[in-house]
């Protein structure tokens, strides 16, 4: 039998964690997103920003009342007053930017996809082993209140054994320059890793990657649906585009039930359960109605972070580095496997 | 502007078009759903039955008052008080039941797929053509109220240029011998004929078709995505599995809005339109209230073909044969490119 009713979400309560002084390199519009939520919503504090280009750290800190605006990112890893580093540069930059903190001595939170590829991914996971820090993607999904719903359902095997993960994520992005770019670009690194994660999220490392798709006039993935296979026999579908704004929806299939995330089902959205059959009438459903709506739920994973470090560990239990690694080596599989290049990788 | 309200469907009043007297051939499940249906909600009358397995069309006459119940399918298409014949048998059979009612002068409602490939598909066309009957698909989503509906939002331009059209069919049927077995089984011709019909549907005729997926043990097409590439530069995707139950949901996605088809897509359910952003709200929104539900909605091809029999037309101007070949023939390729062949096929 199904349960009629979903468990509640197991939050951390904001102010029962240390409040860290937060370091911010390259403050654009995820970074915004972050400080302004995490002030909103949490005990965490940005102390510092930093920005190559003259004038814009300032402009980022000024309103936000955050005292030290630099323009040295090794200025900012090695100031005394900052605790963890939050690298949020272009993709092609994580790498460079995550070393420069654990070099430091910082722990350091970096914006998903760790990196642009498998190799550097794992070499911040060994750096930031060696040094003892904590290391953590920015994967904010794992730490929202609906991915604790669906971390009781799955563990208490609500679902069943479970036979299929369905997600597609689109927007029409084709304006954006750096997603163009083949420095770092396209659909799959930006868009397909919360899908990807999501995947691993339900259904642990995939086995075997098979994709088609279709490549923008710039040459980066615009279109893709990849299908993971797992070697408990179960798929998984991820369908990617960033020429069209989709439903952006997210289903999780097994041999007693199904789940429906809502849209978008990256951001704290709902749930809701069926019977495994044809056309089956709601179970039971759940809604987050915590206040803190879409992207303000980046907050949610600064104070995971501060939990963390508090308990002294050196890796998210919710999103571990290998993890990460994991889904990036996916995705380069299947970003080449349509013949999407980056610059440098062919 | 997106409008706050979405058009009613046009439907044909059941009473306004000649009741037809229709032959089955083939009394299984889908048969049994579409005399009932017809039965409770038009003027169409099935008259009578054929079965080569002795007592099944006795077994299926009786309870529902069909005078004739018979075991020879040239009985039955050349039945002087059968109008026209609906061919439910299984889909390897489609072809050679299809041409006996054309050979002996009747309309046909073909179960769907058509065929098996589009040669078979274009075979009946062409026998159609000829001896001047109509030969319809029982493609019945095409005639169901929330495709008018859709039909004109699409015809009014409502979702600006067409971008993408995403949709999934997951039902476990691993169980069902016939779907199993390498004769006509597999999840593409059962089930991803709704998804094909749906793309093609919306945006014609395919260019490019590019598939990944797996096989049953029986070497049947088990899970595939499906990546459709239309001359607009639009694209589709259909994913489909015999190994799960998926929310079985689908979206047409717009420069200037997205209209969700609510779960299943296929049968009378819903539409919800949104804006083309990200995480919009629903600015309108309509939902089937007519009381034919689910697979009732067999129904309304029947007083569709009746009422293109009455107007002399040999072509379902709603599902045209081209459009079913062309479908059958992208089936086909989506099969082959995964290495999922029919019996004879290879």
């Amino acid at each position: 039998m199904l349960p009629t009713s979903l468990p509640a979400p197991r939050l951390i309560e904001p102010n029962s964690v240390p409040s860290l002084r937060w370091g911010i390199i390259g403050p654009g519009g995820i970074a915004a997103t972050f400080a302004d939520s995490v002030h909103k919503h949490t005990a965490q504090r940005v102390v510092a920003v930093a920005s190559q280009t003259p004038g814009k750290a300032e402009a980022f800190a000024t309103p936000r009342g955050i005292p030290y605006a630099l323009t040295s990112y090794q200025e900012l890893v090695s100031h005394p007053e900052v605790d963890v580093v939050y690298v949020a540069t272009t993709h092609e930059f994580h790498k460079e930017h995550a070393l420069l903190a654990i070099a430091a001595g910082k722990h350091v939170l970096v914006e998903k996809p760790l990196a642009t590829n498998p190799t550097d991914a794992q070499e911040i996971q060994d750096a930031a082993f060696s040094a003892g820090v904590l290391a953590m993607e920015a994967m904010w999904t794992r730490y929202i209140p609906q991915s604790d719903v669906m971390r009781q359902l799955l563990s208490d095997g609500v679902l069943g054994e479970i036979q299929f993960v369905l997600s597609d994520f689109g927007q029409d992005l084709r304006h954006v320059p750096r997603l163009m770019d083949p420095l770092s670009g396209g659909g799959l690194l930006d868009l397909g890793i919360y899908n990807f994660a999501f995947s691993s999220f339900v259904l642990g490392e995939a086995s075997e990657v098979a994709t088609v798709g279709s490549l923008t006039s710039t040459g980066v993935d615009q279109t893709t649906t990849t299908l993971l296979t797992y070697a408990s026999g179960a798929q998984a579908v991820a369908t990617v585009t960033m020429a069209a704004f989709t439903p952006t929806a997210a289903s999780i299939s097994g041999t007693k039930g199904r789940l429906n995330i809502h849209e978008p089902f990256f951001t704290p959205s709902g749930l809701t359960l069926f019977a495994s059959e044809f056309n089956p009438n709601p179970v039971a459903s759940w809604r987050d109605e915590t206040g803190v709506p879409a992207h303000e739920g980046l907050s949610y994973q600064a104070t995971a972070l501060a939990s963390f470090v508090d308990q002294g560990l050196n890796d998210s239990p919710l999103r571990p580095l290998h993890e990460a690694v994991s889904d990036i080596g996916l995705i380069l599989q299947a970003r080449h496997q349509i013949g999407a290049f980056l610059t440098g990788e062919k």
